[in-house]
């Protein structure tokens, strides 16, 4: 590993985003986005800050936009609610932390954070996520602060039509939120967070929250944040296996993600992509839609936004 | 692999089980529970029912004896009520159904299994799995169905002490409990249901509803079911971590199971075990902790009860 080596990277959702269906505007919006989180992070671990409080800041900062599907900018459930999961992990000490189906939290990332540093549970769901919040003083939010004109008439086409759709389906506005991370210890982590599918019920709960499906981090490996179908992700527990693949098989990170995303996911019908990130700095923005809401900065590797295919 | 084999396993939970503090009548209570639930499964194998209904079968039975803490005798939430989870998984087509903190619902393994079903989501968790549990026409239990003297008063005294407690500490009672199964077609499936921690609180998740955590199936590898410390299983995605070992390091069964039971958990300070099946009929019951309640029966490995760790 060359000493000091720092990276991070971002995705803001991974789905059917076509160029010809995007205005400047709407292009403008998104990379701006992109870049105020990856500017974040990246300054943070510029400034000695740890690949966990990197990821942190990142993904705050999607979840604080409103045009991203986590935190402020979540989906409406089929009840007219938003009902957010994340997980956080850092890579030196397995530490992991994750909630699923909580209400009015501001920032998911940092409950997840929270029952991390508790130390005592690693997943915790619904009402009782929320109780643990409570207890950590996080920043609670009316519902009104999450009220969106778009996504309230996506969730009112998704009603109407009684079908659950993922956040990118007929709209603009773009998913998951995700971060990687490597600081100049050498130790790599990851977060996820989300509001899920529009129109989503029965307390649904997708791959980003669970510990090896959406979100891993582990310095023998790499560190992943995964967007896409959630119940392909699940049953293909995809971030573990890119650490398995690279672990057992002695895969680079590049290879084990080309298999997973664009081999084994295919083949049961997974739509998506992830972001992934090894010791050396050396980063995956990998994905089988059409497009993924991304971005990476490394010392090494430079800068890069990007949201098309080419 | 020989033709026709069939074979099962069941738990019934892991912990500091201890010769010298279970009576005679407790421990053959307890091997009466094991023999009815195994019976059910290994019966249905040899009339040529699958691997998927043999698991079911075998973990209802569980799950109605309350003796296991899973079902029927699941232990008290901090909030004195029964939150269960349960998964299900089938390894022909990785298949998979999951469902976490739901009440009330007699037997959380058909739930995980009508999930799986119906297929548009993979993970259900609260009161929105209740709601689709309705749907499905599923049996409900008023909670005194749940009450049980013994459970009652091991979450007083952990209630007065504050603490959360694994099913098994102080007590003789038992814990989550899980199938895996190998049918005549050379499929394998597994099944994990459990009431959790006593006086847990604050929605916690364990591992046994998270696919590849607590419950794994892969035809091309192995069928899993855990038991133990659930956090220290999430972060070591145990059950996808041994099938991965299987696939793609060339380790049997028995091997990847004594790396992650005997050595890698027990690094992070994981207590706790599993049972695992390959597609040869190879049964595995391993564990770190004191005891495991256990049995496994195949036509070509016999029948076995075990308690203690001789």
């Amino acid at each position: 590993m060359k000493a000091n080596t720092i990276a991070i990277a971002i995705h803001g959702g991974a789905g059917t985003i076509l160029r010809s269906e995007m205005t400047e505007e709407q292009e403008n919006t998104c990379r701006n986005g992109l870049q105020i989180a990856i500017n974040i992070g990246y300054d943070l671990l510029s400034q000695g800050s740890s690949a966990l409080e990197a990821v942190i800041a990142a993904v705050q900062k999607l979840e604080d936009n409103p045009i991203f599907n986590a935190g402020k900018g979540s989906v409406y459930t089929h009840k007219g609610v938003h009902e957010m999961d994340a997980a956080i992990m850092c890579g030196d000490t397995l530490r992991a932390g994750a909630v699923a189906n909580v209400r009015n939290i501001r920032n998911p990332v940092l409950l997840a954070n929270a029952v991390m540093n508790d130390g005592n549970h690693v997943f915790l769901a619904g009402k009782g996520a929320s109780e643990f919040a409570l207890k950590c003083h996080l920043q609670f939010e009316p519902d009104e602060y999450f009220f969106d004109e778009l996504r309230y008439s996506q969730w009112m086409v998704a009603k109407k039509a009684d079908k659950i759709a993922m956040d990118h389906i007929s709209d603009k506005k773009f998913g998951t939120v995700g971060a990687v991370a490597l600081d100049k210890h050498g130790n790599i982590a990851a977060a996820t967070s989300t509001g899920g599918m529009t129109n989503k019920r029965y307390g649904r709960v997708g791959d980003s929250p669970l510990i090896g499906a959406g979100t891993y981090a582990n310095n023998n490996t790499c560190a992943i944040s995964c967007t896409g179908h959630g119940e392909f992700f699940i049953r293909s527990v995809v971030a573990y296996d890119i650490s398995c693949l690279m672990e057992y098989k002695g895969l680079t990170v590049k290879e084990a993600c080309a298999v997973v995303v664009h081999e084994k996911l295919p083949k049961i019908g997974g739509e998506g992509g992830l972001i992934a990130l090894d010791v050396n700095g050396n980063i995956e923005l990998v994905f089988n839609s059409e497009g993924m809401y991304r971005a990476s900065a490394g010392d090494q590797s430079g800068q890069f936004i990007g949201i098309y295919k080419d």
